[in-house]
Parts: C-alpha cells; structure tokens; sequence
C-alpha cells in the first residue's frame, strides 16, 4: 500500500517530538498503520536551527501555508499554536482542499473548531485533535467512539498540568504560589508568562471542548465561568487537609434537566475522590455515562513525548481511513443548551477570610450569612496575633446556590473588617 | 442510510444490558452511528422467561447458529460464553460468513482468539472484544488505536473485580477470606463456584488478551503463571499496610531484552500507586508506553451497563466502518517471545511463615535465608502465644530474583517447625 504522506508545520517541542516518534518508532506504526508513515514536508520559522530530528530527505517549506498546496502530503500536524494567524489560515486552506488536519491546538479548536469541523465536513477531509486535550490521555477517542453508546452526564478533570504541579508544591512543600510558580517555571512546567495556565485559560479551552463531544453542544468558551489559583494560599490547603480535602483546580461540565453547568476553578476535592492524590503535572479526566458509570483516566497531559503520542495514534487512524467526524456527530447538528442559573447551582463552601480580629466582627459575618440563608457546619477562626495583624477565618456552608454565595461574598468584602478579598470555593461532593 | 441489523445471542444480564441500552439510547447511539442500530433477532435458551427488553418486533432463533445464517444480520453480539461450544462455533460459523462477532467472552478469545482473528481477516468479516476485558474500560481501543504509535513497554492492572472486592474487604474490615467471598456472593459479585475469579483464571485470560495487544505476541494462556488469593488472611493485609503497601491481585506483562514476564498474583502494591487505592469491585489498568509514559484507566470492569457500553461502542465503530483488525497488526503478524526466566525476575518479597517458636527456628530460617543469597530487610516475630499455637514471623527481602525465593519457599516448607505452607507475595516498585 502506497505511504500516508505527513507535513510538520512547526518543529517546536511538539514538531520534534512528532518527527522523532515517526522515526523511532517507524516499524510498529506501519504494522498498526497498515502502510508507511512517511514524513515528507516540514515548515518552521529558523531552518538554520539544530533538530532531534533528521530532515535530510525532507522538503522545507519556508511558508507553512504552502504545505496545504502539495500534492504529496495526506495530512498536515499543525503544531505552530494559537487561535488566529498562520495556525488557523493553515488549517482552513488544508481542509478546503481535502487534506487531514492533526492538531494539539486547543485554543484554535475552542475558538473557530465549529467552522473548521464544517469545512472538514463539506470537503471530506478529517480533522483530529486527540492532542489538543490532556496529551498523551486518549479522552476524545474515549468520549466520541468508546462511549459512543453512553448518555455522558458529567465530565471532569485535571486539565492542565502546570497548575496541578504548582497545587501540588503549595499542598505538599507548604509553599507560597509565587514560590511554587517559580519553582514550576525552572522545572520548564510553566511559560514565562504563566498567565493562560494559572488562570484557567487553557484549562477553559480544553473544557470547552470536552462539552462538545460529551453534549453534542456547541463549544463556546465564554459560556464557562473561570477562576485561577492565584489567590490560594499554604494555610487554605491545610485547612482543606484538615477537612479531608484536597484543592484542585477542576474544569468541570455537567448536563442536568435545567441546564448546563460549565466551570474552571479551584475546589476542594474528597481525599477518597480519584482525582484527588493526581499529583504534580499530571493530568486526569473523569467521565460519567449512564451506561459505562464513572470512567477516570490519569496521565501525562503535556510534554513532548506524550503529546506526540496522540499526534500519531491520530495520524494512524487516518491512515487507515477510521477516523471519524470531528465531533463524533455533524458539525450542524450541535445545540446550545441553557446554562444552569446561579440559583440552581448548589454546592457546599468554603469560604476564608481575612479579618480584623475585633469585637462585633463575628456577628457582622453571622449577621450576612443568616441574610443569605447560608447555614454554617464549620467556622474557625485563628487566635489572635500579637502584632493585630488580621487574622483568617474559614467558614465551611451546608448546601448553598452560587447565587447566595456570590451575595454574600460581595458584602462580606464591604464590611470595614475584612481586610482583602474573600476567597470562596466550591467543596466537590463526596462520591 | 440502512439500518446496521444487529442480532443477540444470549440474554442473560449482559445480553439484557444490550438490549436495553440499545433501546433506551437509540437517539444518541444512532447520531453517533450515522445509522440506526436495529436489533433484529435474538436467541436464547428459554423463550418463556420473561426479559427487561422489548422483544415484540424481533426475530427469535431457537438456535444461536441460525443467526448467522440471517442475511437480514450485519452484527452478531455473542455474549452465551466459554470457551467452546456454541458461542465457539457460532463464532466460527459467522465470521466465515463475513459478519461482525462482538464478543465479551474472554474465555473464548484467550483460547481460540488468533483462529477467529485469521478467520475474520480472511473473509472480510470483524471481531470486536472491548467488552472482554475490564468491561466499560476502554483498554482495547486505547492499546489498539490510542497508543498505536507506542511501544508497549508494560501492562499491569486489576482485572478482576470479583477479587479486587473481596481483598478491600480483607484489607479495610479485616474480613476473612471465605467471609468475604461469602459477602462478595451475596452482592452479587462473585459466582456460586467462584473458582474462575479467585484463582486468578478469568484475570490470566485478559492479561493474555492484553499482552498480545501491547506486545504482538501470540495469545498464549498457559505461559501466564498463576497464583490465585484463597491463602492472604487479614494479618498480610495490616503487615502489609505498615509497611506502606495495600495487597491486590495484579496482573502484569513486561517486555524486557532479556524476555516477557506474565504472571497474575496476589502483591503489594505501594500506596503511592494509583491501583493501590482502587477499591471494591472496580477494575484499573495501567500501560506504560515509551511515548506516552503511563496512562491509568479506572473504571467499572462488570456489570450488565458497563459491559453493555463496552459492546455497543464496538458494534457503533462496526456500522461505522471503522473497527480494525483484532490485533491491531495481521494475526499472522503475532509471534511469540522467550519468556524470562525465574533467575531473571528481580524483586523485593514478602513471606510469611506460621512457625512453632521453639529455639533455633529463626536460625534455621535465617540458614535457609543466607544460602539463596536472599538478603533480609525487615524480620519480625509475632510475640509467642500462650497456647503454643504457631506464631506468624514475616519477612521482606531486599531484590531476590523468583528463583531463589522458590528454592527458599521449598526449604521453608520442609521445616519442621513451620505448619502451613509459606506464603510469598511480590513487592511491587515504587514509582
């Protein structure tokens, strides 16, 4: 059988570790492949630059988007990144004309992947993303084919491995999340500018994409609400600790009779819940079907290696011509579906507080928690410091609507006593 | 586009889970498919019983072999079971025939599998087994497809939640074993002879299944070694929880230079690992690829829903075309890999002797000790009983290959102080 044609448009960490895997691994992706692998094109901005990769016998194309006009390349990896620019133009020209897209971007995915999964679609070409969502985790082939026969009911996880490294360090080394993201940055799992990882920009994306294959909905980023770990700090996980928490950041999606509930934030999660004790970068996912039950999957959500790994399972079910549609049903047939109200949304809390410690302050804090029908199970306040610094107090709710709680967060924050933001996250229940 | 026309053989609870899951989400199921998954004829042994499915508008065949006669069958679910008889002969009959076998029978795969495979791959025809292994786990499709462009390098997993159900009742309420077996039969988790489970039979036909998918060996039952879980008490449970281990019934495949290891076994399993805290009846299998590194699943491995979801995702890949070949790679691309020898098979152990304690028994124990060259980390001694009953004495060893620790088994149990035959458990590695 005539070779499956590649094109690498990026050689980034990524692209190397495509071109590597294609190579070392040659002679068992062809048998699972049933032909040849063959990388045939490459394009990247620096050709001067050194590779782990050989390129001898492989054409460069100075212009990615000159990969899309080849008559020799099956399918393109787009691994440049980025919602917009070259990334997107080189997916919608290689689509338009027919060709398979394999792609990690999930920032293009989230924001344009209902028009690119049309354009797929309309020109019988393919469109995989396995990678685009917790790495080396097969979620999307696990959500569109092999749950294939399940109503998905909630869909939740670790998705995205520098916060869970930096919670990690915050919860185990008792480290400030400065220290942590520092740390976490040397390690080379956080960019210079951390800020899509730790505020929940990427996990969002990731979620959103997740929503769609989980609900048939349509993916829409900012139809997810989204809070980053910035404002944790060492003592909210040892209070969590005590409870029998621990603090995750969660993406977490869920179908109910009165709508969707999509989410990124913090939250505390039962030390008995799977997800809990996933630590350091390690990505997790937990699917619930209403045939399969509850389904976790744990791995390796980004590095080379294991983003490659999707990359080229992708590529071979393409090779194979057992790639299906891009969202496992037709791009037109995707809804939007309500998005449940504050109101319907319950949870348990935890709220800290930074506080004046003095006379009268309690009974404000009682005085707005009876107003908003929030009914306490634990409140702790620290002793007393010497130096009248403010003191923390931690508030635990029994069941409360997002809506009471975000009321009474914003006239907690009024009060002349309370001294910085209060900090309120949700408490997952207990399986 | 035409119905895929599926027929049922057998309907007992996995049967019925089919039937019913087919039924209830025919909506999505078909969305996914592209077509309708029609259910067309069933078969079973008693037609007056009454079923939790609607049965009014479908064939019934008094014999399972006529279904794959039907020209109106593009599928055929063959979930009657064993190894032989009529599930391996309408196996046989429909696959010559060219029609779909999706089959949960595990029993039949392990033994007969590479000829039904051959005889798929000859006439065109697809066997599909996801739910044969770990029920509504996907680790078919994730080895298969996922992490095709893998090499395998491990598979280990609790692949039998008969099992794992009795030894969380062992470990956390300090349960016997026969009355935890009697328990695990009361909920419905163990069979009236509950020999396939605890003796690690049903676990030695998965693992096979899975070694030949991470490893493109022939599926070879009897190289599997085989120790099953009726000789733990609750004691192994709490030494072993001192130490930091949790005890699980664990199957393992390992491709090394030096050769394949395959054993299912009762082992101590550091509380570190994700499998250690899976618990009750849930299955967990983790690989290890050289791209991906590892990658934990953890979900339901039984069960009329879980083993349904399992069947019905394969048979939506079948209507869609998109089901590979069994193996991934040609069956006759299997091969067979020189097993490790027991000199090879490094680890730490754990042994437990019940001994009279007279003096010089712990000499002689240790005599036996120095001469396999077994090195002792940890000896402890059950201070003596009033009744001069045997008293426990238990040992860990530092990494000892599977050979010396035999010869030192056979040495033990020849002792005349020691009273019951010793008990030598596997220490898995930490990470």
């Amino acid at each position: 059988m005539k070779p499956f044609c590649v094109a690498l448009a990026g050689l980034g960490t990524v692209g190397g570790g495509v071109g590597q895997l294609l190579q070392t691994n040659a002679n068992v992706i062809a048998a699972r492949a049933g032909r040849e692998l063959k990388l045939v094109a490459v394009s990247a901005r620096d050709r001067s630059k050194a590779r782990a990769m050989d390129l001898d016998s492989i054409a460069w194309e100075p212009s990615a988007l000159a990969l899309a006009e080849r008559p020799d390349v099956d399918a393109i990896v787009e691994v440049i990144g980025g919602a917009e620019g070259i990334a997107r133009a080189l997916c919608e020209k290689a689509l338009a004309n027919g060709k398979t897209i394999v792609t990690a971007n999930k920032a293009l995915l989230a924001t344009h992947g209902e028009r690119l999964a049309q354009l797929a679609e309309d020109n019988g070409a393919t469109l995989c993303f396995e990678a685009a969502v917790c790495g080396g985790i097969p979620i999307i082939k696990t959500m569109r084919e092999a749950l294939a026969g399940n109503r998905i009911t909630r869909v939740q996880g670790l998705l995205n491995g520098t916060c869970n490294f930096i919670l990690t360090r915050m919860s185990h080394d008792g480290m400030a999340f400065d220290e942590a993201l520092d740390l976490a940055q040397k390690r080379g799992f956080a960019e210079a500018d951390p800020t899509a990882d730790v505020d929940g920009l990427d996990a969002r994306h990731k979620l959103a994409l997740l929503s769609t294959l989980a609900f048939g909905v349509r993916p829409i980023v900012d139809s997810i609400s989204l809070e980053g770990i910035r404002r944790l700090t060492p003592l909210d996980f040892e209070l969590a600790d005590n409870l029998g928490f621990s603090i995750k950041l969660l993406g977490f999606a869920q179908r109910t009779a009165q709508g969707l509930e999509q989410r990124v934030s913090p939250c505390l999660v039962p030390l008995s819940s799977p997800l809990a004790s996933v630590d350091d970068e390690v990505n997790a996912v937990e699917i619930d079907g209403d045939a399969v039950g509850p389904l976790t999957l744990i791995g390796r959500g980004a590095g080379a290696a294991a983003t490659a790994s999707a990359i080229v399972g992708d590529l071979i079910d393409c090779a194979r011509g057992m790639a299906g549609l891009p969202w496992g049903v037709p791009t037109k047939d995707l809804s939007e579906m309500k998005a449940l109200s504050a109101e319907e949304q319950k949870s348990r809390w935890y709220i800290r507080l930074d506080v004046q410690d003095r006379a009268g302050v309690l009974a404000e804090l009682a005085d707005i928690l009876r107003d908003e029908d929030l009914s306490v199970e634990t409140l702790w306040q620290q002793a007393r410091s010497a130096a009248q610094e403010p003191v923390p107090v931690m508030i635990v709710t029994h069941e409360a609507s997002a809506a009471a709680l975000a009321r009474a967060v914003v006239r907690f924050a009024a009060l002349g006593a309370v001294r910085t933001p209060p900090l309120a996250l949700r408490i997952e229940p207990e399986l």
